[in-house]
C-alpha cells in the first residue's frame, strides 16, 4: 500500500441496509433509511432498461452521447458542459482526485455528506468542517472558511442532507459570485427537484468555479443504477477525461436514465407523492411528542429532542422493530432521526413502531 | 487541478465505436472491435436484470454479498478473498490507487493493456514495459525486470490482449513463486474461459504477492453491465474498502452477474460458438493471404505481414466499410489487426469486406 493508503481508516461511510439485515438475521419490513425513492423510476426508464438488457454484451457508449445530450437540452447547457457518472459518489471521487492534492484544503459542514470527506480523506485532503446554523449548512461560513484556509473545494448541499433544510437559489447564487479564484464550490443539488421552485442556483457554465452536481439516484428514482452527472465550465468537464473510467457507465443505467428525463410527467407525480409522505411522517412525529424540521428532500429529520443518545436508541430500536432509518452523525444535529418518504404500507409500520421505539429508548435512557 | 492531473494528457485509452460511428456519421455494420461477446448474456442473466429493473430505486448491496458468496464457492475460496467492482477497468483502477504512489514503478508489456496504463500514469506510477517475445507477453523478462526496477505491480494478462497469445499456467505459477516482496503480480485473466484447460493460474488466497482478476464482460457477455472481480489474500482484498465506491455497483448488474455465474451451461455454448467463430475468422484471414495467430481468447489476430501502416491502411479502409475492428497499438505487434468473435452475419460482413479493404491499404502502401 501507498503511505497515504496505509494512513487511512478501514472505516465505511455507511452500512448498507443488507449488511444491516444480514447482521440482524432477517429482513427489514420498511427500507426508509438511505432516502431511496421507493416510488420507484418511470416505467418508461423500466421498459428501456428491460430492452437494454440483452444489449449488455456492449459496452456502454464511452460518451454517454444521447445522455448527455438530453441533459444539455434539458439545463439549456452544452454536452461539452455535461458529464456524466457513476451517480454523484463515483463523481464526487472523481472531482477530488482531479482537484485536491495531499495536504490540501477542502471545507465542508461538520456533519455533512461523509461520502464526500471520504474521497476527500482518501485522496489526502485535509477538512476543514464549519458547523451547521439552526440546522442548516451556513453558507457565510462556509465560504469564510474556504477564504481563510485557502481550500481547493467548497462542498455545500443544497438541500441539505441529513438535514433537510435548504437555502434560497438567491443565497446561493450570492456564494457563488464570491467565490475565490482557486477554489472550487461544488454545489451538490442531489435533491433539488423535490424543493420549493427558487432553491436551484443558477446554471452558469462560464463560470471556473463552479460545479453543480445532480443525480437520477433520488427522485429519479435509480439509485441502484448509478446514474449522476455533474454541470461546469467545459475546461472543468474536460478535465474529467483524465481520470474517469471511459467505459464505466452501464449501457442499462444509460438506456434507463435517457428515457426517465424524458418523462417528467412521471417525475411530477412522484414529487407529489413524495409530498404526501412527507407530510404524513411530520405528523405521526407530532403525534408522539417529536418535531418534523422543515423538508425540501424526500425525508423528513425529526428532532427528537434529547441528546444523540436518546435518537440513536431510538433509531437502535426501531431497527429491531423492522424498521430502516438513519440519523445525523454529528452533534448537536445527532438528537435527530431521519425517515425516507416511504410507501403507504412503510408509514403505516412506522406508525406503529416509532411509539414503542420511544417508550424502550426513554426506560432505556430516563 | 492538482499538480499531477496538471501534467496529465487528453489522450483516452480507447476511442469507442459509438465515437467512431458519431463521426463517421452511419452505424456499423459489424461490431467486432472491442472483444465484446456478440453471443450475448445467459437467458437467465437477461431476465434476472429485466426483473431487478423495477427494483434499481434501491441501492445495489454496499458489499455485494450474495454475488461474492457465490463467485467464492465457484472458485472454492472465502467471500473475504473476493472484491467486485465495475469491471477489471474500475478495479485496476483502485488496484492501482491502492498500492502505486508518484514515482513508484509498474513493469507492465509494451502494447499491454493501455487502460492499466492509463491508471498507472493517472496515479503518477512510472511505467516500465518490457518488449513482447514472440507475440506473447515475456513472464521470465516481466519479473526480471519487476525485480530489477523495484516495481511495485506486474501486469501480466494470460491469455494477452491484444494478442491473443497466451502461457499454460504452469508457466505462469512459477513466475507467481519467484513474484519479490513488495511486488505484487496483477494476473489480468480477463479472457481466461476461453483458453485451453490447464491455461489458469492456480489460485492461491494465502499468497500476498498475487492478484487476479476476471470479469463477466467476455465469457459472460455482459461487457456493458460493469461487473468485474478480483481474488486475493484477504487482507489485500480489505484494503479496497478503503478506495472503493462503496455503493457503486448497480444493483440490475449484480442481479445480472450472479444469474449468468449460475448458467455454466449458457457460459459453455458460449465458448464453442466462440471457438467456432475464431476458426472461421482464421479462414477468412488464410483465404487472404494473412496469417491468423493462435488465440486463446474471443478475438483472433491477423498478421497482415508488413508494418503498422499497412495494417492500419487495412483498419481504415474496413472502418469505412462499416465494419468495426482494431489493432495493436505498438510494434511490431502493430503489423496485426484484431478481429473479435462474431456472428455468422458480423463474419460474412468481414469476409466480404476484407479482400477490398486490403486492395485498397495495397494501392495506397504498395
Amino acid at each position: 500500500m501507498t503511505p497515504l493508503i496505509a494512513s487511512l481508516p478501514a472505516a465505511v461511510p455507511f452500512v448498507g441496509p443488507e449488511v444491516q439485515e444480514r447482521s440482524l438475521g432477517r429482513s427489514f419490513t420498511a427500507r426508509i433509511g438511505a432516502n431511496e425513492n421507493v416510488f420507484g423510476p418511470s416505467p418508461k426508464a423500466i421498459q428501456a432498461m428491460q430492452d437494454a438488457a440483452s444489449e449488455c454484451w456492449m459496452y456502454g457508449d464511452s460518451s454517454s452521447h444521447d445522455l448527455r445530450t438530453a441533459l444539455a437540452r434539458h439545463h439549456n447547457v452544452s454536452t461539452e458542459n455535461i458529464i456524466v457518472g457513476a451517480g454523484i459518489d463515483g463523481l464526487l471521487g472523481s472531482l477530488v482526485r482531479l482537484t485536491v492534492a495531499e495536504g490540501d484544503k477542502v471545507v465542508t459542514s461538520l456533519g455533512g455528506y461523509p461520502t464526500f470527506n471520504y474521497h476527500v480523506t482518501g485522496f489526502g485532503g485535509e477538512l476543514v468542517q464549519v458547523p451547521y446554523q439552526n440546522d442548516a449548512e451556513n453558507p457565510e461560513g462556509l465560504l469564510a472558511k474556504a477564504v481563510e484556509v485557502d481550500a481547493k473545494l467548497l462542498y455545500l448541499a443544497n438541500p441539505d442532507n441529513p438535514m433537510a433544510s435548504w437555502h434560497n437559489g438567491n443565497v446561493i447564487n450570492d456564494i457563488i459570485r464570491r467565490v475565490p479564484d482557486g477554489c472550487l464550490l461544488v454545489l451538490d443539488e442531489a435533491y433539488i427537484e423535490f424543493a420549493p421552485h427558487g432553491t436551484a442556483a443558477k446554471i452558469q457554465t462560464e463560470n471556473p468555479n463552479l460545479i453543480i452536481m445532480r443525480t437520477f439516484s433520488k427522485a429519479y428514482a435509480m439509485a441502484g443504477a448509478r446514474v449522476g452527472y455533474a454541470i461546469g465550465h467545459m475546461d472543468l468537464i474536460a478535465e474529467f477525461a483524465k481520470v474517469r473510467d471511459h467505459f464505466g457507465m452501464s449501457r442499462i443505467s444509460q438506456a434507463g436514465a435517457l428515457a426517465a428525463l424524458q418523462d417528467q410527467e412521471h417525475l411530477t407525480q412522484t414529487i407529489s407523492k413524495v409530498a404526501s409522505a412527507r407530510d404524513r411522517i411530520s405528523q405521526i412525529a407530532g403525534k408522539n411528542g417529536l418535531t418534523p424540521l422543515p423538508s425540501a428532500t424526500n425525508f423528513v429529520t425529526i428532532d427528537c429532542g434529547k441528546a444523540g443518545e436518546f435518537a440513536r436508541a431510538i433509531v437502535a430500536e426501531l431497527t429491531k422493530l423492522g424498521i430502516f432509518i438513519r440519523m445525523p452523525f454529528a452533534a448537536p444535529q445527532n438528537r435527530c432521526i431521519r425517515i425516507s418518504a416511504g410507501t403507504d404500507d412503510d408509514l403505516d409500520l412506522f406508525e406503529a413502531a416509532l411509539p414503542k421505539a420511544i417508550s424502550e429508548a426513554r426506560k432505556k435512557l430516563p
